[in-house]
């Protein structure tokens, strides 16, 4: 029988394909560094895991509502007053199992077959996967490494066409840590309220911005205009190092909102109850376990971008936020390792995971064939041993 | 700025409303009865929640792969051969966010724009919404009370088109509690087979059965050319008190599960890490905790029916397993309560919930606009005091 055209359709994870191989290899009994995942290595912070502990033994195992407990998206509309300037009821908050949940959400809310969604390349991979799931066409613009890989105003005017729905904003980037300005996020406020379109911005890294100079600010925050048609994500995976519990959310205008938490009444309802618990904890407690995690992984971005602009043939920007290194591997093209020519960055990073087993994600599914990602949310130690091998790899390149 | 046609169409949940009714009620003091959650009042069993916080300790708290670790793959195969004689390997297993998404990745992993998915009624209500919202339609077929909401042949082959692609089986059902005999069973495969469709087994209430003469069977046992059209659907919510844990899991023919395995690594990844532990435990622990509340909830369904069945002008068959009394209040239509006339189950419920502070879910959503659904998972002495009001009420009419 045949199944789901659009299912079918859809890309397998390139990052999941690297992370098999690694772990074959691992298995194989290999040392294998790995720089995939977007994950913190941190633990979750005790007071949080006692705040889920704490639920278990109160028997907070129960159904909560489809969108959350009303005392947990208080909290995130607190969140969302105090960090962001953003003033939302409960009713405009959804709980979702993760981010890329909501995310989902969002796109199944808003989309019509065929209507298109502008998604500045590089791009988290799944963007373009679901929107095509909810429907919708992706639209890739391709930005600049010049423009610290912006948006300019006419690369996107460039890709507006009569069914554009919406225009997806993520800051701090993944993969490429950059920070948008005001004056970007102004540009882009303008165009969506311009031609009356959606904004989803992906905020999931607020956090985690490494330089006193550089501040998150979230586009919804301009005026009620672009308040009004934007859709903002965020979550406590990265800033909390809870990336297993599986919650985000999404906060909305109330009829987008209404709208996202019918469909997650019937898709998925509640996300799990402790887990909400936790988060509670984690938004309304001490915020000194973020600061921390933050000093660390500042402390790992000096030294992986240090280490990076020694290797030659290589080149990145410095990431102001997230956890990334997007490292254009160009240079080595048609240069060998071992017999094996390298042609594109799925090329390197197979070569990398061959030959000196480190793994990275090779970003042609971010839509920037000639870059990979390294996550640098690995302990200092790992992250030297990684930068060495790779050093080796490309001085042994012939 | 226009919304998705496809999520506009959705219903919102009638399960809710009366939720949000009764807890509006309760707010203002009054002392409520609710009949309308299907969710066991008992706490999940010790050793599960013991099983979580020893997984919360031991940091297991980062991502797991995206269909759930292989160790709990591996334990839900084991069940699947324990529990249903299926031989399943851990890559036709998907672990997701409750049996609900588990559907939902079933529906979007099969179903074409247009494709048409045969639901019998009555129906748990969120089926008929979720194969909208995977671009379905849901073509609902009428069962009789006299075949004990059983479907028949003809039944199924009046509702079969061109476009048909799938039909629903839930045994034991919800709102019915009634379980379907090897010979229904055959009768469906026999139908599947025939016009090459898929079944969506929906088998979450399988462990909740309360007469020594009756025993689950899943369709998928009944020969390869069915296991080959399957697609399993059970969790751990119901028989192990674990609703607001969120795990649910999906077995399928290999390409099937690959399908719906990508599209949750896109909409959701994996579900909560710690949940995963504790299903683990559920699944492999002692089962005596899944005796003890079925021995509970058969009481409480003994009871429950025999009350009702003392009520006249109301009338149910009695259930075999679940944990619902599905009851026809046609006999009621025309006459009065407190000034207020019954015309239909849902007026019904509305003067009960007003008058008597009962909540109970009316079927119109569920296909059965005569019907109400008694859930039984609650407290004898709530039982009890809820059918004395509703014996009091259907006494006062007039």
């Amino acid at each position: 029988m045949e199944l789901s055209k659009r299912a079918l359709g859809i890309k397998p994870s390139s990052t999941l394909a690297i992370s098999a191989k690694a772990a074959e290899l691992k298995a194989a009994g290999k040392d294998i560094v790995t720089f995939g995942v977007g994950e913190p290595d941190f633990d979750t912070p005790a007071h949080i895991c006692e705040a889920a502990k704490r639920a278990i033994d109160e028997g907070k195992t129960r159904y909560t509502p489809a969108v959350g407990t009303l005392a947990l998206r208080q909290a995130v509309c607190r969140k969302f007053q105090k960090d962001n300037g953003l003033e939302y009821t409960p009713a405009q908050v959804i709980i979702s199992n993760g981010a890329k949940h909501s995310l989902m959400n969002a796109f199944q809310a808003i989309l019509n077959d065929g209507e298109e969604v502008i998604i500045p390349a590089p791009y988290w991979l799944s963007y373009a996967e679901m929107v095509k799931i909810a429907g919708g066409v992706p639209v890739i613009v391709h930005t600049k490494k010049e423009n610290n890989f912006m948006l300019t105003k006419e690369e996107l005017e460039g890709a507006y066409s009569e069914k554009t729905k919406a225009v997806i904003l993520t800051s701090p980037s993944n993969p490429t840590g950059m920070i948008s300005s005001l004056e970007d996020l102004q540009m882009v406020a303008d165009f969506a309220v311009k031609h009356d379109i959606f904004v989803i911005s992906d905020e999931i890294y607020e956090k985690l911005i490494y330089d006193a100079d550089k501040k998150h600010i979230s586009i919804a925050s301009l005026g009620k205009e672009i308040y009004d048609r934007t859709i903002v994500i965020n979550g406590v995976s990265k800033s909390y190092a809870m990336t297993g519990w599986r919650i985000g959310f999404a906060a909305a205008p109330l009829e987008v909102a209404k709208c996202m938490a019918s469909l997650q009444s019937h898709m998925a309802s509640n996300p799990n109850a402790i887990a909400q618990e936790a988060t509670l904890a984690a938004l309304e407690g001490p915020q000194d376990c973020v600061a921390q995690m933050c000093e660390q992984f500042k402390k790992r971005r000096d030294y992986i971008f240090e280490r990076e602009e020694a290797i030659p043939m290589i080149s990145a920007l410095k990431p102001e936020g997230a956890f990334y290194l997007f490292v254009d591997v160009s240079g080595t093209y048609d240069k060998q390792y071992a017999g094996k020519t390298i042609q594109s960055a799925a090329d390197f990073a197979t070569v990398l995971l061959e030959e000196k087993y480190v793994a990275v994600v090779p970003c042609a599914d971010f839509g920037m064939p000639d870059y990979i990602r390294l996550s640098y949310a690995a302990d200092m130690e790992e992250i030297k041993k990684g930068m060495d091998r790779i050093e080796e790899l490309v001085h042994g390149l012939v």
